[in-house]
């Protein structure tokens, strides 16, 4: 039997990375005889602009046919933002009810951090982003738009399911990686909010957490720390983190920044997790329109996205293999920045598929 | 003619630092002939636990009638979170219609950065951040509490005017800040949001700011960053950063990652500005209730706090010499952490009030 992947390489070097990091899911293929039968979406700022089309109902239900769902990058920069974020990637997140952003931040060897006297063992955490709800529901409007009295207002809607299924995978993965180390579980489960000011919603999502934590996981042992000091201890004091679990728009802030002290978006990727239906998996950088089709962005993260999709779908031997694979380029190449690699996509790719035993 | 200066010392080390802020304002007074009336408040965590009262109407109107107010910390580890942050330091925001907060990150000469190869010539910039908007306005509610069905929601709220008058002054810093040097000069004025996804209120900023640039600033170059990446480019390219604005939530997380790049609570200082009325300085710190009572909490936030408050009055000569003192100060200290100076708190702010020349 072989695993059905919807790959949707999307625009600007979307297609270069995901080319990259197909190959490295075939060098898996051949080494661990896992099959995989690929099937091309062309969605994306390209098909818009040409076809005025971004996605329809029929696709996404096409899409839930899948077993997981490999995406590059979406975002056109003839196309007004908002439209394609909202109407493929945010559309996907939520008509598929992926409500987990999955987003490690690891620092592996070789790799440099712009923080100072940092190695992998202090940046090595999990962030759990709430992935359908929030101020990404979309609720709210505008009225009198483009007068003196314009008035607009964006939503941020919780309610206690959308978080408790939040908070369940994150106590569960909390617990799954207690049991792998001794310096894992040293630390607490981190909920990131904003409490004092947002109390409506902070104080839901913090009681949810006592509750929770109290009841099922009496043994983890809990935080809480505010969104904005969380971005001063992330630069700071990174080794205080295991796992943290938090909003959707919060989560958006800070993985991007933890991003950054893992290395960058050449190497920072993102599951989005539907625990009981399909996922899709994605590096967190965007289109880059000024690198495509040169032939020099780095398609690590999108072999990492790979790595964390076959994961998911239970190929852990598989995945821990590209891990090292990944792992080893990393001491290898220059920089991780695109332009500066040392080597071109193509190399890195063909670097991490021959690593993979 | 003396400055009526309103103290609200407040809570945990909040009265500690203000002391040093008012014994540096007092060595000012006497080099530079600048009288101050000073008058001190108790509003707090200790008063609300005593009293259940936090403050009233009538107190508000009182301090309208200061030229300026000087608080230390407000919060209590035995008040509920969300209680004196909204019954009293964004009251005052509200209710003083200070629409401004200014929040400088300059890296000090001798300060230490978290971040790798960067000097005070690379992280020099100011972030005005919308003071009186958006989800600090508390709209919005929550139903079924402490049911399985809560619902709630938390409102982003923005009219044009409220946007306009924060990009007004901004643009107006900017121009201020380009006579000053030809680096400010060489960097644009950058508009923060996510208008990706917070298309409604995202767009009213854009549009605003756009709007406003090229019809009444069209020399100062303009550039928009996504409050997510944001964070990414604080600490990997701060140097890129003169002047940014952005709304209020987005302004308090990136301004607190500001603070860290600057070197953190000790150094950090912000103030609350009503251009045509009374505004609030403080340092942007907590109240620290670990350190509270030991001498050990760095003042240098708070003198910068009433740096910035004389400032603003007009008396730039006497605030241009506390900034030297305090920039020596920093020179001198072993760290900026509290309790780790290598003084105590008592001799920095003599330290600082004796450099004041
Ligand atoms: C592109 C954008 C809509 C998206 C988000 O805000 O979620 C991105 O920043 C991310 O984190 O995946
Ligand atoms: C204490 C809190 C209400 C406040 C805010 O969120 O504005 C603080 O974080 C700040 O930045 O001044």
């Amino acid at each position: 039997m072989a695993y059905k992947i919807a790959v949707i390489p999307g625009d600007g070097t979307g297609p270069e990375v995901i080319r990259e990091g197909l190959k490295v899911l075939n060098a898996v293929s051949h080494v661990y005889g896992i099959k995989f039968d690929f099937h091309t979406y062309d969605f994306g700022g390209e098909r818009y602009l040409k076809t005025g089309k971004i996605i329809d109902a029929e696709e996404i239900e096409e899409l839930k046919q899948y077993d997981a769902i490999y995406l590059g990058a979406i975002g056109h920069p003839d196309v007004k933002p908002g439209i394609l974020e909202k109407g493929l990637l945010l559309r996907i997140r939520f008509d598929l009810d992926q409500y987990i952003n999955l987003r490690p931040v690891k620092l592996y060897p070789g790799v440099e951090t712009p923080i100072k006297e940092k190695t992998p063992e202090h940046i090595d955490f999990v962030v759990i982003r709430e992935n359908t709800g929030g101020i990404y529901t979309g609720h709210g409007g505008a009225t009198r738009v483009g007068t003196p009295d314009e008035v607009t207002t964006q939503v941020m809607v919780y309610d206690r399911k959308t978080v408790d299924r939040c908070l369940k995978y994150a106590f569960e993965l909390k617990k799954r990686r207690n049991q792998i180390s001794a310096s894992y579980a040293a630390k607490p489960l981190h909920l990131v909010h904003k409490r004092n000011v947002l109390t409506y919603a902070g104080d839901l999502w913090f009681r949810a957490f006592e509750e929770m934590g109290q009841k099922s996981y009496p043994d983890i042992p809990r935080d809480y720390l505010h969104v904005d000091a969380t971005t001063m201890w992330f630069v700071k004091n990174p080794e205080w983190f295991d796992v943290i679990v938090t909003e959707n728009l919060f989560g958006d802030i800070i993985t991007d920044l933890g991003a950054m002290i893992q290395g960058g978006m050449g190497i920072a990727a993102g599951g989005n997790i539907n625990p009981e239906g399909v996922s899709m998996f994605e590096p967190i950088g965007g289109s880059a329109p000024k690198y495509t089709g040169k032939n020099v962005i780095n398609p690590l993260a999108a072999i990492e996205a790979a790595r964390m999709m076959i994961d998911e779908l239970g190929e852990h031997k598989a995945a821990d293999a590209i891990q090292k694979a990944v792992a080893t380029t990393c001491t290898r190449l220059k920089s991780l920045s695109a332009g500066k690699m040392g080597y071109s996509t193509t190399e890195v790719g063909d670097m991490v598929a021959s690593l993979i035993s």
